[in-house]
């Protein structure tokens, strides 16, 4: 069979391991030489060509920043996210070298350049605005002794009383969020990024959807989720409403720059929810399904009338909405979501196995996200046709700079 | 709560049932009245003021023809594949009945129009070059008395020695195969005719796959599967090439125009096939991975030379080679490939649970496919990472035209 040149003062080739690399290049830095050979050199010049056009696959998200990316970047087509469990021979030690690879997996994959080792390296050409996003839930912490860092309000969520939580949704060690608009780009950064997990945790779940392709829609429209229903109109856009909902402000100090993720499996009953009308589903959200509307308002971003009665003297946004009880005036419990659908199929009666994979994002769970469900589990309309059937709780480390990794300000 | 207004003189909104409104308008030729109230109309307005801007979701394939859409079709980014097998009920009026109001739902969703009734109206504005395709197994003949109209050469595929056919992915009386290149509305529009196809039949698997998005990858190329080959590099091209391989010339009178699916779900072992050097991977299909041509060429459509000797005097293109076993000089031999990859997620011991989708389209199934994959069975370096796990044969009737039906030709 053919044969490898695996000396290093040559272009490295897929099977040369990371961790000589590492040592020559230095961590996640050398981006300029992870050449895999000459054909991948032509492939990826042809890549490289495409950027200027402004091709869909050649569209790359920063890794490098203050943030994690795939938080504030807008929602991509397709989304997988996969819950780790530490192995018992993970310690800090090793959380720090896990954190180390999957920082520059991530780096490398979302700039389009192939992992260490990437055995399938044609297939990181295209990123399509692939983000990948890290996170630690709150056994992680306890696991490693890292208590007394803990983020301000982050905690498992307390049971709710329409919860049928499952466990092969809900909790972990450790997550992996990855978004991207190609699905085939997606699916080769999660093999990567799961290459190198397993070996330190133990995989839990894997949920995957997605939201629309990019051009499927209106332009500036939000996107539907399988009700149909217009979804994430309320979500902070600007860099202040960012600052003020969603990036941790130091407390503690590792977790400045970082936010919290709340990941719900919601399970939606098509069957019983085709039964209303559209008036009658309208008046369970409070929208208008034609564009997101509220029901007082002719636009998706007018602001609801909550006062504003109908000739028979109700409400016109019903007490039992869903965006009476969700929303807040309070802006301090204001949230990001960024949900993705799921459609797993059918089941064996013909109805479909479809819901939604909520997830929201906040500085701090406590205080902007349970107080919020509490009111939607005490009473939402939408409870009829819909029940979380998985639940997690993610502390996202803030972002790092080249030649550091997500989580140095927690596990160094 | 809301009310309708359901006379038929007004516009029917969705909640008119179907029934009444095929027999006022006509069977699916009332695309015009299917207006479904206000807030509709105006959101069908706009998604129609994007068509002219060659906005992707606005990207309609016509349904009526000589042959089905979705076949000829270049690969949509998304699709599902639907077996079903007849309730004990259906007999032969009903599976008119059934195929009639298939073809409605396919010829009303595809054109950017819900079906009838269908109350999720908004997410069917988006088609994205949606198809749908219909098939019947070699027992929905039988069932229904029909085996003197069974195709030449369309028969169940005999065992072969590399399967390992599990019940879940394989068989059935009636496939339906669906592609979008937007995952909502091909959502959508699956959960629409299985509302209909579960009236007359039972669900026996959903099989979902993907290429790449529009747009992802180099124009031209043709796409990659997870093991990072170029995949589907022979493949008829022109209308010649077409009538000579795909569409079978009237034997039986009834299924001139149609064509045979074989739909083989292919295991793929990335953790095996991850072992292998590049230059293995080459030479166990004979292609170069970088851009799919083969061994002997530069380019992705040079034809293969199997004669050319290496200077150790091996051919440059092995005999085990995939691409030398699967390759035939009888173009009566030749065949359409549509692969779609796969990715369930991840097994519990972190290898991952994808593959492929392996749909072919031919005239004939034992004078075509047969052969091949026999070969394949044979020898092929590619067994060595790849298990069939699912099969099923299909034969998919030809088109219709407006007012008629698919499968009209058979039923009626």
């Amino acid at each position: 069979m053919s044969e490898f040149s695996q000396s290093e003062t040559q272009e490295p080739r897929p099977a040369v391991s990371r961790r000589g690399f590492l040592v020559s290049a230095g961590l996640a830095t050398g981006v300029a030489a992870v050449g895999v050979g000459t054909g991948y050199a032509v492939a990826q010049a042809e890549a490289a060509q495409k950027a200027a056009s402004g091709d869909l696959g050649q569209q790359k998200v920063p890794f490098y920043g203050k943030h994690q990316a795939g938080i504030e970047t807008a929602s991509q087509a397709y989304g997988t996210f996969l819950g780790w469990k530490l192995k018992p021979s993970t310690d800090r030690e090793g959380a720090i070298r896990m954190m180390r690879l999957l920082t520059d997996d991530a780096a490398r994959l979302t700039q389009g350049v192939p992992a260490l080792p990437d055995n399938d390296p044609y297939l990181a050409l295209n990123p399509a605005r692939l983000t990948a996003t890290f996170g630690f839930g709150p056994s992680f912490f306890t696991k490693l002794g890292l208590d007394s860092k803990i983020p301000t309000g982050f905690a498992e969520l307390p049971a709710f009383s329409i919860d049928k939580l499952k466990p092969e949704f809900s909790g972990g060690d450790l997550v992996i969020q990855v978004g991207s608009d190609d699905p085939l780009s997606l699916s080769h950064a999660v093999r990567q990024l799961t290459r190198t997990a397993r070996s330190f945790a133990t995989i839990l779940w894997s949920q995957s959807g997605f939201t629309s392709t990019p051009g499927a829609k209106p332009e500036g429209q939000t996107g539907r989720n399988l009700f149909g229903q217009v979804d994430g109109t309320v979500n902070p856009r600007t860099a202040e409403e960012f600052d003020a909902q969603v990036w941790a402000q130091g407390s503690p100090r590792w977790f400045d720059g970082g936010t919290s993720m709340v990941l719900r499996r919601i399970a939606m009953n098509l069957d019983t929810w085709d039964k209303l009308d559209e008036g009658s589903k309208e008046l369970s959200v409070g929208r208008k399904l034609s564009n997101g509307a509220p029901l007082t308002g002719v636009n998706e971003f007018d602001p609801p009338n909550l006062a504003a009665k109908s000739d028979n003297g109700l409400p016109v946004i019903p007490s039992f909405a869903h965006m009476r009880r969700a929303r807040t005036d309070d802006v301090t419990q204001k949230f990001l979501r960024r949900p993705l659908n799921y459609d797993e199929g059918i089941n064996s009666d013909g109805s479909p196995n479809v819901g939604l994979l909520f997830a929201a994002y906040m500085a701090n769970v406590s205080h902007q996200f349970v107080p919020v469900q509490q009111r939607l589990a005490d009473l939402d309309l939408l409870n009829t046709w819909t029940t979380p059937i998985g639940s997690a709780v993610f502390a996202l480390a803030p972002g790092c700079q080249p030649g550091g990794f997500i989580g140095e300000g927690l596990l160094s």
